[in-house]
């Protein structure tokens, strides 16, 4: 399991302008509290609005890990990046990043980082050493699961908005990531996709453990049961995290299943079927109790629309958590 | 997808007469044609009948590959085994081991490997580079696919009895292995279980390839889609084998699943129904269509009279392979 040390100071190297910087803006999105500042190369033009430190200031003012908040295509780690995030880790800085090259593998950087006792997280690859092996064995606590019609519905947002909603309320609830950039955002979690595929369901299990009764983790999905690629991992996740309730992530109008132009995307009574069927294997209660829509690319009339129908034609509590607020779900869920 | 040379010389060193080998003693009945011989340190008590070679003279004769052949506890690889490894290699041979510990990780072996241009396959372990990711594309030629109740019920030795009988009836076939031992007897296959969840299918998918129509892929199952561990695994094998044809395995008399004492063995009706809601996702076509009975530990009568049972009450083929032959399966299967 990662395990982040925040605040983070955001590293956005000498990324122009219209570089992508997903990460960054997820986790000043869902985690402002963790964004203690921004770092940037002379000629770094990206800017997050946020205040400029340097590595020192930084820790200074309390920063634990640079976290690398932009990405080329490719997730490559440009060469002349290297020197600065070795001073950082001089500076006393962590670093995480969610990069297709690996911190671990720079030996250079690898090096100073163990001279100077620091971590450096690729949150990409999964824990190394002794993984668990599942037991499907009953554990404390509730657990809601985000399934969905494909990759890339919703998953990850709508277990962000319904834990924001349930820590607004008072309750107690954690967001449990399974994803890179989910990771990056709570500090924790593990790729679930990276691990080797014996231990999907272990490495579930131990993302969610026991817990207080009245607690609820609220665990990230990934793709599909029905996704032909990816159907193995959505199982291992959706037997190891024992789900009392799920919530269907949908995002209407996507006709295929992306990046396979050939295949249609499941209907959502489908999906609740074959996530319901699946899920009973561990937890006999288990239902999908709402539908969280992604009207991202909708006008607000259509995607009013498209919810009220969507409600009446399931029958299930749908709405668009991160557009219309997540209560209604947080309800559906229940205590 | 690891692909191991054959003939093998077949490595004993220093094992007791009581010591597993259960991996020599598979690749040895399934494949007598592979063993050219065995090589033994000279306190090296266990036997299996082979002629003893030394490494030269077994490279003379034609063999390519040292298997490991035995095992001990933890699967670990002993310091005192280096020095003749390292001789087996300056002699020609490439060398195979599914043991836990890496051939790959012992520094002045790989060196001496690199040097003399050998391979060392390390067959528990994943192949490495860039792997393929899963497109549910249906593809030319057939399938068949061992499904069980649980994990170690007889699956790869159903398998292989299939392919063989197949073979001596002169038909297109293939055994394709997707665990250590299968590989290690196939020489070839992909460990599948090791391999990181997102490539679970991919993998699955290029394991049994496109192929003339009147071919067989004879797949070797893993574990079960309702294994609270394991059914990860079993369902991106399920997906990308796309199978025609499953043969159910299974061990009766078995109560709980292996390894977990509080869970029940499923039922043949339940593992069939899930096995086969699970196959139609790639292939609308796929059906379970005979049973393999595992009755290694009872008595004749006793093994004819379950294997009867079964039958009536499952309407389905079902024979003890290994013990009564493959036929019936082979007519189950069909063209």
């Amino acid at each position: 399991m990662t395990s982040i040390k925040t605040p983070y100071l955001i590293f956005l190297g000498d990324a122009p302008l219209d570089m992508g910087a997903k990460t960054a803006e997820g986790v000043l999105f869902w985690r402002p509290d963790y964004c203690l500042g921004q770092w940037r190369m002379p000629e770094g033009r990206l800017d997050l609005g946020l205040p400029s430190f340097s590595f020192e200031d930084a820790v200074r003012n309390g920063a634990h890990t640079l976290l690398i908040g932009v990405t080329n295509a490719g997730g490559r780690l440009p060469d002349h990046w290297v020197p600065h995030l070795s001073r950082a880790v001089e500076s006393g800085l962590d670093i995480a990043s969610g990069l297709h090259d690996k911190l671990n593998d720079i030996v250079p950087l690898k090096e100073t980082a163990q001279r100077h006792n620091r971590l450096l997280h690729d949150v990409r690859y999964p824990p190394m050493g002794r993984l668990p092996m599942g037991t499907g064995k009953k554990r404390e606590g509730k657990r809601a699961l985000m399934v969905g019609t494909d990759c890339a519905v919703g998953k990850k947002f709508t277990a962000l908005a319904l834990h924001r909603e349930m820590q607004a309320q008072g309750r107690k609830a954690t967001f449990r990531a399974t994803g890179q950039t989910g990771i990056l955002i709570a500090g924790e979690g593990v790729a679930i996709d990276a691990v080797p595929s014996d231990f999907i369901a272990g490495i579930a299990e131990a993302l969610s453990p026991d817990n207080e009764a009245d607690h609820w983790d609220i665990i990230e999905g990934q793709a599909s049961v029905l996704h032909p690629a990816y159907g193995g991992v959505t199982l291992g996740l959706v037997h190891g995290s024992q789900p009392d309730a799920m919530i269907l992530c949908h995002q209407p109008g996507r006709i295929n299943v992306r990046g396979l132009p050939h295949r249609r995307v499941p209907s959502l009574k489908e999906t609740i079927a074959a996530h319901e069927a699946a899920a009973h294997l561990t937890n006999l209660e288990a239902k999908v109790v709402g539908i969280s829509v992604n009207t991202h690319h909708l006008d607000k009339d259509e995607a009013q629309k498209i919810i009220s129908d969507t409600e009446q034609e399931m029958a299930l509590p749908t709405t668009d958590p991160i557009r219309f607020g997540a209560e209604k779900l947080v309800v559906a869920i229940g205590n």
